[in-house]
């Protein structure tokens, strides 16, 4: 439910290559993002003043405190590697990442995500690449990020 | 050089969008990736073996612990916060990121930038749409992350 874990969805575990398929679905956990993180996570990695000042953030472009988009997407990365879709460790290649629309304080995220093309390895027997069109929504279903990304995925160990 | 703040590179401060030419380039301060912030920062949002323990590490696809990639991503962000070369906050649109090199325990990353390309808002004459590839080198001149990534900035306030 927040950076001490996501919520269990308690559907998916441990998902080998060999065990996706093109199009199949998937979905995680909820994950709150709240004041007090959204503003500790901007201090840190993103210290503009709409994600660490209440009072400037009003006065800003987005008109009050919004999450950074890192933060947004390291929640999405909680929530995909809690889910336990992917067993024993995934790597992520690399990513294409648009922020639609901002992650506000109490927003209550959630991953969906779809398997949009296997590529076992030539070089090497234990692994594959997946990429899976993984896409975080708010609590009233709006995109706040939609995400193309190429993961590393083993096979089921022999 | 930390999460407390990047060290300035005291060159360029507080771009406006008048400022900035295509072909333009600009580097950041150093940023240091200690083992205790990649454990913690994975333990909160990427907690993956060979981001969290070492002896795990040890026996995984890395080899050793690694950072995750969104710890580079946002260690990448606040470099380009401090660097203070996009003035009075600018905002994330998107961005397509590969991590062709893990980061490890100890590196000192710092961040290239380069203008790729300028547009002014027909709609809303007080900012524009600049693209960047932003390029993340550790202290060996490897790099662990690119990105093209696509802000809107200010004009300057008349």
């Amino acid at each position: 439910m927040n950076e001490q874990g996501a919520e269990a969805p308690g559907l998916l575990q441990g998902h080998y290559l060999e065990d996706l398929s093109v199009g199949q679905v998937f979905e995680t956990g909820r994950y709150e993002m709240t004041p007090e993180a959204i503003k500790a996570f901007a201090s840190k990695f993103d210290p503009q003043p709409f994600h660490t000042d209440e009072a400037a953030a009003e006065k800003s472009f987005f008109g009050g405190l919004v999450a950074s988009g890192w933060h947004t997407g390291s929640a999405t990365m909680r929530m995909l590697v809690d889910s336990g879709f992917l067993a024993d460790g995934f790597i992520g290649g690399g990513a294409e990442v648009t922020w639609p629309r901002a992650t506000k304080p109490g927003d209550i995220l959630r991953v969906r995500g779809e398997v949009l093309e296997i590529k076992p390895s030539r070089s090497k027997p234990d692994r594959g690449m997946v990429t899976a069109e993984v896409t975080t929504l708010n609590q009233r279903d709006e995109v706040v990020q939609r995400m193309v990304t190429t993961l590393v995925v083993h096979r089921r160990p022999a």
